[in-house]
């Protein structure tokens, strides 16, 4: 097993150079995944092999089949494979003719450089009407409650280990957060605090007053007061996890293969929820300020997560792991000596004497984006992953995954937002090589090259972020202008402009 | 199980009032606490039975002899009584006359309104040098390298469900970081980074220059890098554990009763450490403004870590606590019917039919002050509690304490500090009346009232916040001058002054 998993993790960690392969995907040989890749469903972009003209031999085809682009790009059978080349990468965008997507949000993305076979990003991005469920309590809907809901909904999906996971969540996350939603439309539009209790099934017994639903006799002296926004932000939460439970059922039948990241953005009743599970990023920027709206779930700011959970369950560990972490590999022949160490518990390091079991190789191991749990995978957040076990060996590692996001809450209300005020979400290909304050030098730069009222200047935004970590291709790679190598990822962002919301509601 | 716990909570929640006990400790009766309240070494302070002329009865005589206060108050006989005095609660300082303690750092205390019998909270202000321990690469030790290391400390140790914790822990805690730094010394005075690893034992073949003591063989391709910080935090957490573990075995011999919160400041080679575990606090007021430097810990601020664990390790609820929280206690009748929950994974709320088990008690419950773990325990870090048990119940809660405390650096040479720059340490006595904010106005105040030479003012600063907090007798009660109560608890601050430790050292 030590060699094994060595030899693993030399490949992984030597794999930097130029053009970059990205190191957060588990790379695939590595990662058994028992399915071939084919999607649940037909994809809703025409598939290549309707291509007129195309003289792809029948291989290419099928493989082409499970390939496909958000929906809103409107690709045509041309487009979808220029979307589809490694070598010219061309950046995508909704076409500047038709409809715009809500609130006139700028969109773009670019396939990465040859790491997988098809680009593994996938978006989203719908309105979503929600009806509420025959009246909560029971009692005959009041024509002031009867309205339904409706959401805005923004999602990015960048998969790895395959393309399945990152498609069938952007089909149907929206769909599970919408079914979460139907039994709050009544109690969202109450403005009296959300009752505590509700009866077991419409029909029975009870009052459509929420207040009275809830027996006053209670041994605690006071009840937790709970928020509209605390019940929105749990119905996200519980609809990832739904999300997730859908996909470990349909692995079987519709071959969902790989695992994604998740970052979503529901704007709901005049707030703004930011529901974040990998390594995506969100970031407002207000009046040239940047306002971080999301974290990254990393081995490295999860280590001690990790660590808890391979101590709490060992035998999650299979005997080939050890839970405690050490700055760097110990030799055999190192036993006995002293090395630092880090535990769950620990934020420092403090040295220890090595024994038998230290030789087991770390759960968490390496730094930066070459950081992976289980030797395995470099993202610690995210939808799928069912199928992913350590490398020759049937260890899985998903017990050690959490699909659960961490959603951050922005109130539109609370502050007058100008039209270059925007909400940029970007997969990781954007942000290992652009800053948070680069994208807000370039929002400041992009946007006022355009009118205010110009809605094509958020597209423009977004591609001008996707080409500027793209680069260009120059000295056998691709590269920015100050020469560093831009991202060999895939790209994908999202502008979503804060300033007038309501005019578009 | 169910009316049994219900019944303590409803004691311990419908507690709160004028004069107000503290609502943190576990009220004794309820805490199982085998042992009798005796310390494990004769306190330093002199104990009642010397007190010359006294006419307390035996019984207080011998209930005196296990109550100390720090020794740099050097109290007589007659101020121990009056530092043990409920009714007057003199505020106490270590006298103006004599040595000053280091740093010319300010303290002040002052004995609860009768939550206890006697004040729980312990404090000890210490320089500590730290011989190293023969090289640690087994060469003879150079000259240069021989220097032994100094280190200041202050440490405030909050008791509960007895003082022996408390009192064990401001005598004790200093000494274990010392054990742990002996190792350090000569690594930490070596500007090159630390060396990964060492020899097994001094004496074995080595260098004693740590890059050599490391083979440049690595099946990965980097290293990472450890700091010397990260190696005093890691002594640090170390030290807490270790002090918690002879709590742990001397219990039996030494009665070490109760538990205790522990905030204690290490100053070592230019920066300072500022460890935490459970809900005193810390604060730099720095030109006005304010830095915290630590956070609390209790069953609120911790309660994902609580649910996790009993998700994970269930035979800890011991089939009497569900991991689930409920924003109220759930009656029978109401099974079936929907209730807002949230588990281990959940920020936000949601609704769930239910069910049988969760009529169990909830591991954490209550708001605010009044939050508890398993019904019983206000504070979720800390030392000691090795005995505390559920009410009536052999279910023992230390499984869900933690004794490892999270460790914030301060780098003192990084910013020219002024005269008025302090560093501010109280326990929970002083916070649940005080805002950062009143502590800044009143750090002002004082201080400018000072010559900025004159090593009181830092005594005067923490009578004055210690006085603020405590209030004045008044209708019935201790009373601010906004007629809001005053703290009821034990508060004790320390006061240090940032303003040129170089010149102490």
């Amino acid at each position: 097993m030590l060699n094994r998993v060595r030899s693993a993790v030399a490949h992984l960690v030597s794999s930097g150079g130029a053009p970059p392969p990205s190191p957060k995907s588990p790379d695939l040989p590595k990662a058994t995944s028992a399915l071939p890749a084919a999607p649940p469903e037909a994809p809703r972009s025409p598939p290549a092999r309707a291509e007129r003209g195309s003289a792809a031999p029948a291989k290419t085809v099928e493989a082409r089949a499970s390939f496909s682009r958000p929906t809103f790009l409107q690709l045509s059978p041309g487009g979808l494979r220029r979307a589809d080349d490694h070598a010219g990468r061309a950046v995508q965008s909704p076409p500047d003719t038709g409809r715009r997507l809500p609130w006139s949000t700028g969109y773009a993305e670019v396939i990465n450089a040859g790491k997988s076979r098809h680009n593994e990003d996938q978006a989203c991005c719908e309105v979503v009407y929600v009806e509420g469920r025959k009246s909560v309590s029971g009692a005959p809907r009041e024509p002031s409650r009867g309205q339904g809901l409706c959401f805005y909904y923004w999602g990015l999906f960048d998969g790895h280990a395959g393309g399945g996971a990152a498609e069938m969540a952007s089909r149907l996350l929206h769909r599970h957060i919408q079914e979460q939603l139907k039994d709050l439309v009544e109690i969202l539009q109450d403005p009296s605090p959300p009752p505590l209790c509700l009866p077991s099934t419409p029909g029975a017994p009870g009052s459509s007053d929420p207040s009275h639903l809830v027996g006053p006799q209670s041994c605690w002296s006071s009840q937790k007061e709970v928020t509209h926004e605390s019940l929105v932000v749990g119905a996200i939460e519980n609809a990832f996890q739904l999300m997730d439970e859908q996909m470990a059922r349909e692995r079987r039948g519709h071959q969902v293969e790989g695992g994604c990241c998740a970052l979503v953005v529901v704007y709901l009743l005049g707030k703004v929820y930011v529901a974040n599970a990998g390594d995506s990023r969100a970031i407002i920027v207000r009046n040239g300020e940047i306002i971080p709206m999301s974290r990254e779930f990393t081995p490295e700011t999860e280590r001690q997560r990790l660590q808890l959970l391979g101590f709490l369950k060992p035998e999650l560990l299979g005997g080939e792991f050890t839970h405690l972490e050490f700055p760097r590999r110990i030799q055999p022949k190192e036993l006995g000596q002293r090395m630092l160490y880090r535990d769950q518990n620990m934020t420092g390091w403090a040295y220890k004497k090595i024994e038998l079991e230290d030789l087991r190789f770390p759960l968490v191991c390496g730094e930066g984006k070459k950081a992976r749990v289980m030797a395995t995978i470099g993202v610690t957040r995210g939808l799928g992953d069912h199928n992913l076990r350590v490398c020759s060996s049937t260890l899985p590692i998903k017990p050690f995954l959490s699909c659960f996001p961490e959603v951050r809450v922005y109130d539109l209300t609370q502050y007058e937002h100008c039209p270059d005020d925007v909400l940029v979400l970007g997969t990781d290909g954007l942000w290992d090589v652009t800053s948070d304050c680069e994208v807000a030098a370039t929002v400041d730069r992009v946007l006022s090259a355009y009118e205010p009222n110009d809605p094509s200047r958020y597209t423009a935004l977004a591609q001008a972020l996707v080409l500027g970590a793209r680069g260009t291709p120059r000295d056998r790679g691709w590269r920015l202008p100050n020469n560093k190598l831009g991202s060999g990822d895939d790209i994908s962002v999202f502008v979503i402009p804060l300033g007038g919301p309501g005019s578009y509601s």
